[in-house]
């Protein structure tokens, strides 16, 4: 990787990306994403040195939706480790992110932790091993933000349940197969709100920065997860991070990373950086459509894919 | 069809199969069904010129479970009409009875109203229509039987719903889809105590006379549906009344028929006869073992098969 | 069964149908069946006592396509009989006549002999246990018509072998599983010479009397199969007779019977008739629009559906 | 990633799988690969400094089956670039590697080149752009191998072909929805002998350098592709290249590489080193049972892993 001014760099994506007519929508299944400015564009990215560069509305937050399962995830594996795979697999999908024809076929084993099927089981191993699920959930996401003030939005959340027919015909599913342990409700409400959290770019590019140093948190020099844990989470997120479009991402941007339909996507180089972009407008394949472009264009000029 | 002496055929069907090895066990998945006495078995048929013929337990109650979906399917018809086949298909399912696949692949529209999704969006369709869902249907089924003392088992439909996980999944999965508009637990409740009901062989044959009588109740005179759609429910009872045997059945039997994991089964030829026969051992596909037997000798002992 | 008066039955039902738009298309995915008079319309109806009652072009030989898929069967149980039922099921298939997945999921069994995978089927049977398969099948055929001018169509199995490849990725699949004991060719060259049978309405109707007689072929008292086995195919042609148009014809029609892409349609009446109707335009289910239509009214009008 | 000392290391992790009992079998479809002594164990890694390490059978020729994939996709991608995905998908597939249900529901377009349909699809691009496809593919082979007697085993093809009803399923099922555009017998032909492919560790190390160093031939100079399309070869093994064990291997060796049923891996690490490992017995995924543990230890003992 060369030395890079980044200043420049995003000042000339930014420019380059300008032109762009502006193709998709951002999510409409609920009332507080579809009113979001769709033209919102930002960027932060963190170095292991403790460098930070930025541009636009980077420091603005938003609903992180789905990139929130990364945290529930490394939550799970900390209290549970390998247990965990014995619940939900590791594997891409190939099928659409809501889908329960995979889940009939498998015994209500969900293919990977990102697709909801598997965040869900996820959360129900949190209510299984914690006494209060949604406070030590946001105490720990707070932790490795290392920021006081982060939120669950409940009006985002509520708005989930209330549109959350699919979910709850995966749980249920899975329950018939033995595979939800607690209250279908409780596991829902925790599922609803890990989805309701809001985070700058800024913010995620910091809360995502134990995973590019080896699972450990170089400022407070704990050790959030193990080397082999930190490499796990990042090939999961690798092979399944953007729903169906893994082989696209791997291909353009080439770095593990998690996606959410609010827009944002988090991506990171083991030890190297952190990089968090947000733009509400989505592509078919709901992922962030300039979101994308910007980090294609991120490890294009700086040669800093993995492959 | 050979004029009959039932008394005795209904004996040497009863010896013949008395050698029979006890092949199958009650369903097991409530308490209710598995502690019924495995080896009970009544017969009960009715001419539409009201004479009745009977043998064995054949005036013990038991639960009747899907059996009863014709009733509910019935009174949905008398309600709606045509409406309902918008909702619900008519052809067989070629897939399990509680199957979400199918539901994914064709939008939330279950193949035929017998598969649980297919009975469950009968009851939305009820609870919809009538105001006091419950009452009107017992009311209903009271009324086609001739017999005010027929109950729902409040203690089966707890336990239905206790164990209803895959029935919730189906339920949520419809709504998702925009084919179910109530509130998913006061249809769910609906449903699993339709599934409760208790009859005997007697009670069946009697309640189902109107289906071999082109739709009219013969004793009060009331038409309880048109001679169209008593051909309906007929043709629907042919093709979708026996989970995935309905082929095994028409060439054994012939006769269009419900059964029910109770190990009941109704079977009725129209403008003959309607026969009840109950059995609880079930074979591989959930009907009653003996129940078709016993309905294969009599059809071919008397060459009353329609085909 | 009323007592009817056939010819003018069938003119007033071809009056009744002919401000009816011209709805549907002739198949064209050979050039021999696009090319056909989509308005051609036919009816032969002969009863059990041997008498014959038809209007329009019911004497003009079309291509009956799926229709020979009885022939093959019956031939393959006049030969194997009971056997067969371990290599292709009698239940109704729920999914499209020619879709790989029910195949794949149930181990290359198909799942009745009328959807393409179970014909094919049928006709490796045909190949085993014959030493001249094409010559024998047309030779049955011919005998149970008591017509020794019935032909194959060569430019038509030709055109099927050449667009055959959905055909050919069943077969081979089919033998993957072990279900296919002989050379793919010779199996396929049978099943698309099976095809390309060319009747009309009224050697249709005759070819399929003995299914109405219990199996006796009446005018040369040889039995064609037993009772039973007729029964058999009787109530396979229910269940699976029309593609996924089962439910609907078994409640319009109400008779076994079975139709193919050429527009014609079969179906008989066990003990009363055999009836055969032709016309070319198809319904979105692949079935003759209007040979449909004229078998509801002819049923209806005579009460002579057996539900 | 630290200064190794190949040579140590390799007997070290040689010495550590020992004791290993002897787990799964060498492949048995075809009587070639099921003759295969199942002990043999071989490894060789060059890095991009042209120094070579290697221990055990590392010079002796084996089945590289789907390995060779890598090198029609390679020539494939030369001939049509992109246009190559408009044809196959660079996607995970979540289902077996020869499932035809993923092909009906998606159109005949399979996931990526790496499962049977795709590198079949690839095949045929192969036979539309050359003008003597066996020739020229294993021409191209020998030159980024810079290996002149590199040879199909035309035993192991034919062995092949007399098995490949599944394979042959899946190019009519793709014909069918007009995604082969070719000759079936002569595509599959070319497909049968570049499975056929025999190749040691140390040739296959060789053969994949180009791939270590954005796609530039270092000996010759000579660009196999451009950086870009090397990138997405390696992004496409990351994701595709084990079968049902892609998250599997990139947590435990995390690096892109592509096995074979002959009990081959390839891995490589982009800018660093090639590595091939051979080890006969499969597990139930069909990857090579101490091949990948190999790797997994030569990539945590130097801490080589991308992620």
């Amino acid at each position: 990787m060369k030395k890079v001014n980044y200043k420049t760099l995003f000042n000339d994506i930014f420019l380059e990306l300008q032109p762009i007519e502006k193709k998709g929508a951002p999510a409409s299944y609920i009332p507080e994403l579809s009113k979001v400015d769709p033209d919102k564009l930002g960027i932060h990215l963190s170095n292991v040195n403790g460098e930070h560069f930025y541009q636009g509305d980077s420091d603005e937050r938003f609903s992180i939706q789905s990139i929130s399962k990364v945290f529930s995830l490394t939550l799970a594996i900390r209290l549970i480790g390998k247990n965990l795979w014995s619940r939900v697999g590791v594997e891409p999908s190939g099928s659409a992110f809501n889908s329960l024809v995979q889940l009939e076929h498998e015994q209500g084993i969900p293919r990977n932790p990102f697709i909801n099927a598997g965040a869900i089981v996820v959360c129900d191993v949190l209510v299984t091993h914690l006494s209060d699920p949604k406070g030590e959930l946001l105490g720990f996401i707070r932790k490795i933000a290392d920021n006081p003030t982060l939120q669950y939005n409940r009006s985002v959340a509520e708005s989930e349940m209330a549109t959350g027919d699919r979910n709850k015909a995966l749980i249920y599913l899975m329950r018939d197969f033995g595979n939800i342990h607690n209250d279908v409700e409780q596991v829902l409400d925790l599922y609803f709100y890990l989805c309701s959290i809001e985070m700058s770019c800024r913010e995620l590019a910091r809360s995502f920065m134990f995973l590019a140093t080896n699972g450990m948190d170089q400022s407070s020099g704990e050790m959030i997860v193990s080397p082999s844990k930190a490499k796990r989470i990042n090939t999961v997120m690798q092979l399944c991070g953007f729903y169906d479009e893994a082989g696209e991402f791997s291909f353009k941007v080439g770095l593990p990373g998690k996606s959410g339909v609010g827009g944002g996507i988090v991506a990171l180089h083991p030890g190297k950086y952190t990089v968090a972009v947000w733009s509400p407008r989505l592509n078919a394949k709901g992922n962030s459509y300039i979101g994308m472009r910007v980090l294609e264009l991120l490890t294009t000029k700086t040669e800093s894919s993995i492959f």
